[in-house]
């Protein structure tokens, strides 16, 4: 059975509770509902955290090796400010995947460049919840290889 | 049942007997024949086509609408270059999804710069042949919706 | 009787049947009639060419010296990324006047560089359907001279 | 009867008197005239100013509203400078159509940018005393709407 | 009894009367009566001018050395163009303070430069009316030190 | 009765003790009792946080709906490299008054830009102890609106 | 006996009957002559294609590999733009040699960066027809090695 | 007798009695009344003017062609941002000298960059009075060739 | 006996286990030891830390002064992207030495530009475990001057 | 007999012997034994000299006119950052043809900017020895002229 | 007697010889003469140099001190290119004016900025060999001081 | 023994006479003979030159391999501009070990831009003379691995 770390950044804890014009209604816990459900199906174990902490974001991509196969990221603000955390990406030695609910591409010009994506074996962004979906469809795919 | 074209930007007929070690050996054939069967299972019916010229992919966007139900596509160099593909795209009027086989942002800096991205509706990149299927998942999923 | 070609660039064939919001309602078909009128109130004979191929456009305007006296041209998308069309521009012979529908200077900042514009005689833009207008008008008054 | 206000800015007191290689040899009273004849002709009635001074412009078009109906302006070396003539057109409340004599995108770089264009309902440029004509035509286009 | 030089810049006689949207319904009347009914409560005389003439501000700030304690200015549009206004308060000889109306660090990129900024005492934006009263407090701390 | 967040971000708990020639003497127990007095004057209470963690600040605002009815923070350092504490800003749903003690606009090029401006109401800067004092003033007041 | 395919790109029809000041008088027909004389002389044999058309171009190159042993192109315009013809030559497998007429560095800022330059093997820029022959002399002796 | 015009830009008139740390002690009288000393010894009259506002030192330069020989000119803070000023000077018909009391190139970074320098026959900066005198000797020269 | 405090920053603790091609194959463990015979030798006592947060270094710095003589921190990650620690160092009141383990100026763009140096005494970078060594003997004679 | 110089810039005395992955084994004694064998079939003369002395590249080029008819160099690094090069080759008087080793548009960001390539006549990059015989015969074609 | 040095900078012995339409036909020789005319009125001793060599410039300036009151350059091309000259003329403790034939400001933009601006004195700039004398006479009264 | 090859770069010979406020009252002889000490307690023979010639260090550089273990060089003012001596270090074919007496982050923005910081091993800056000896033993370390 495979593992997989899935890490929720800065803020998410609030999704579905605040600017659902940008973000939409979904909550966090239907989010890691859903992702529980296709794991399962899929015959993959999930460990999710959420911090608001880079530290914390850090630290937990440093222990990963070894606990896990792959890590799921939305690395949210810090997607564009975090040098640690793409140190840390770099360090990782397992693959990982990045996804983005809302298409980046589309907002705020700093939205438009991510510190992570050179680092993670793929993207996937703009889908909402199905962003994380499919992310991890693709965290198992890139596993098997 | 649901249609969607998928369209093939500049040089990708080339995919999988030049550049291996960037693209992969996974040639235009294969992708097409993993796409057409997860459709298939998924109750939809693919229109593929594969072109070098922007001009016929600005057309083939243009008339789509009322053919299809979304659009698959892989703009290759023409996501760095291309208005007239973005703003066929933005008037399409149907969904679009964009992908790309390699992870675009870990490449030379003009390929940072997708005109694409802001107007699709998300994007996967980096997982070579998977990257096709996991946007194919997405625009099904964007039609359900 | 002046010869003057009259080029829509990609995508105007979509003209008042996508994004209302930004280029109006009205169709080229009705920018041709009203266009037709004013040419034959000015006694001047219209050639009128729609197409979503950059080559297509260098080749007509590369033809045109001999066959006609003027051009007037909405390039579209390739305002603002096609030097292929300046440089035919650059060596057309005869004068060019380049149309616009919307305020391209009130849009995203790459529509605000022209790479037509430094080659044109000069450019009209803003107005709709008058854009045109004005334009074919300039456009006679350039022959004139 | 329509009243358009017709606002020419600094220096081009001095048209058709000094650099006539750019300007062309056409004076401001020509332009004026030709302006006073065509408006005759259309029914519209001219207010005419000229002012070196950008606090002049400033009040001018803040004080149109309900005298005028529309405003044609060249705001010359300010259309480069001034966030006050923008701000002043932002808030003026009728079209403002704006007009160059010289093609400011053939010239240096920094008459390229025009801080006036992104809030002007359309812009003219590069047909010398026609620019003019051509605006002003276009001011009553737009009063008609 | 403490003197204060109260100056509006460009435009700001039409405050209230257009784009309410942005700068809101309150005009440049109240606030100079609830200027005034402040310090007359704080025991401060104030001459307060608007003017739309960068170099009667100028003028103005030069001439302030002796006849006033402090200045208040919104410099509304000449904040993002004139250094003249910069180069009279670096040589004012007296604190000045600077306020907006709106969050000028919300709007068009080229607001988000003040060349005021550097040489004024300090700053206040984005409170509407409220950002003037709290400007006006802050000039009084500041004679008081 | 209402209430207030006031956040200090990082090196604020050094204040008064460090740099006296950039920030001055005052210490921010001395900022804090005079926001309290005021607080106590205009009848609101205040809960009073510093914090050298973006993580925590960014917890802080995020748990502020429904506990606060507004909040001021000055972020220090996180001004010019948050995008996370922007986001929980964003997010708020409460409004958010930013407040400096020096002119930012008088020191380094880096620290002109504030990452959290575009989305705090307003912002007042450049008085030292008065730039929190008129901060809260002007919390209090957009609470009232 | 080596195949050599000869690449004109856009605009490249017109010479020396259009803007023969920065060109030449030298005729597309002549160079060819020349280069033909050449070939024949190194025991070459040449095809030679011009076209406007940038999904021509990218598909000559792609099908060039196994029908020819080296390229020569003179990508005129799309040097500047074209990311399709510099992926098709990066994916060429056979050498690629870069041709100017004219000194491109010598000309607009915006033809001093060639997109094709880096994939290609060399180039030859500002010497007229010259550059032509340099470059099929450039091209032979790349395929001996 | 050579007629020369001499003038003085925004904030001068406050010469020798603000900022002396940066422009020295010498007032605007004295400078005024060496030049004249100089003039007369040279056998030259001089016009002097100090104006704050732009459209004023436009008027007075589009007005001296045929009232004057020459122009030495300290545009000040207008140096910077005066498209306007530069124009009139293109057009002056005569030549015109500019001259800076302090070194503008060992200042901020904006004023580095000169509008009137590319204009103007000649720059004189960085000898405070001596930068006047040395100019007015230039003007001489620059007329008798 | 002189105290220093020496900083690992985020994700230090992998030294020796990831990357070995870019930081060789030492571990902070024999770093640390190193660091603990030199210091011995040369009298000195280290308080040694490692943290993945950049509010627990902020705060370190901040509490630094009286505690200890100096500072040897190797920023990492944080390096590129923290005003706060910067403006810890600014404000820390004792000797603070910069070391990096790699050259960080043979590596990407954004690891050129440190936040730190400016405000730190000097810098060691390049040299491997050696930076460390080599950045306390200065840290040590630091202190002594 | 047509005179040639050919200056080597410097560094190139090492040719050969260092970095043999970037420049090739070819030594500058073989280049120029082959230049001297193609000038003695060519009827040409040439004088060959090299220098790490940017003035002394100057001064050769100063001289040059009058004894040679043409120059062929390669300036190496001082390509890059020599204007004295640049004006003394803007001065020559006689046809000067630039060549390099390698392809310098494939390398590093800063070898990209060439400051002797706007005023030289033509250049020759990416072929090795065979961009110096490709250059003099280049070189040889330009006299003829 | 005052003792000065001049420095005449790389090409400028070619001066009068080439390119006459942008330097005018004087030579060094002149220039030359006509200061020592000035110095020999206004009892200054000239010592004159001119190098093509940066490194020899450095050195005369280094050397300086002591034997010279003075130096008068102009550093032609390495105005735009060395750090070297101007820290030496940053050390050289005695004023230093800086002269330019041309008018830099009017000329190509990498022209336009000058490396040795900031540490002189003063910049006299366009007016041929006047800029000299001009220059001169400036070193002088610098002198006096 | 070892060997190193000690560099010091131009206007390095007034050390300790000029401007003592930036690098202090250390002169050059004073950093050599404490070299030579710490040389000889390492049992390394040292080699020192002093140039203000590009060309020269150039040459110095090239001809170190083989007589030579290391080079420890100041580039000074050609730190920031000398593609050559980075070529010439990219060459060596020894390790280059760069140092710097004053913090270079901390002063004009050009001096933070190192060309050799990435052909070089390592770099010491900001401690002064300390900076020399903390070199020469990280060039000691490199040769011993």
């Amino acid at each position: 059975m495979k593992r997989i770390l899935v890490i929720h950044g800065p803020n998410l804890n609030l999704l579905g509770k605040r600017e659902v014009d940008i973000y939409g209604k979904v909550t966090i816990d239907e989010i890691n509902r859903d992702l529980k459900k296709m794991a399962k199906a899929k015959r993959a174990a999930l460990t999710i955290i959420q911090s608001d902490h880079e530290g914390e974001i850090v630290g937990a991509i440093g222990k990963a090796k070894g606990r896990y196969d792959a890590i799921l990221i939305n690395p949210a603000a810090y997607t564009h400010t975090s040098v640690a955390i793409r140190d840390a990406i770099s360090a990782a030695g397992i693959p990982v995947v990045e996804v983005h609910l809302s298409n980046i591409y589309a907002r705020e010009d700093f939205r438009r460049t991510s510190l992570i994506a050179p680092v993670a074996k793929g993207q996937v962004s703009g889908f909402g919840k199905a962003s994380y979906l499919l992310g991890l469809e693709a965290a198992i795919t890139l596993i098997k290889k």
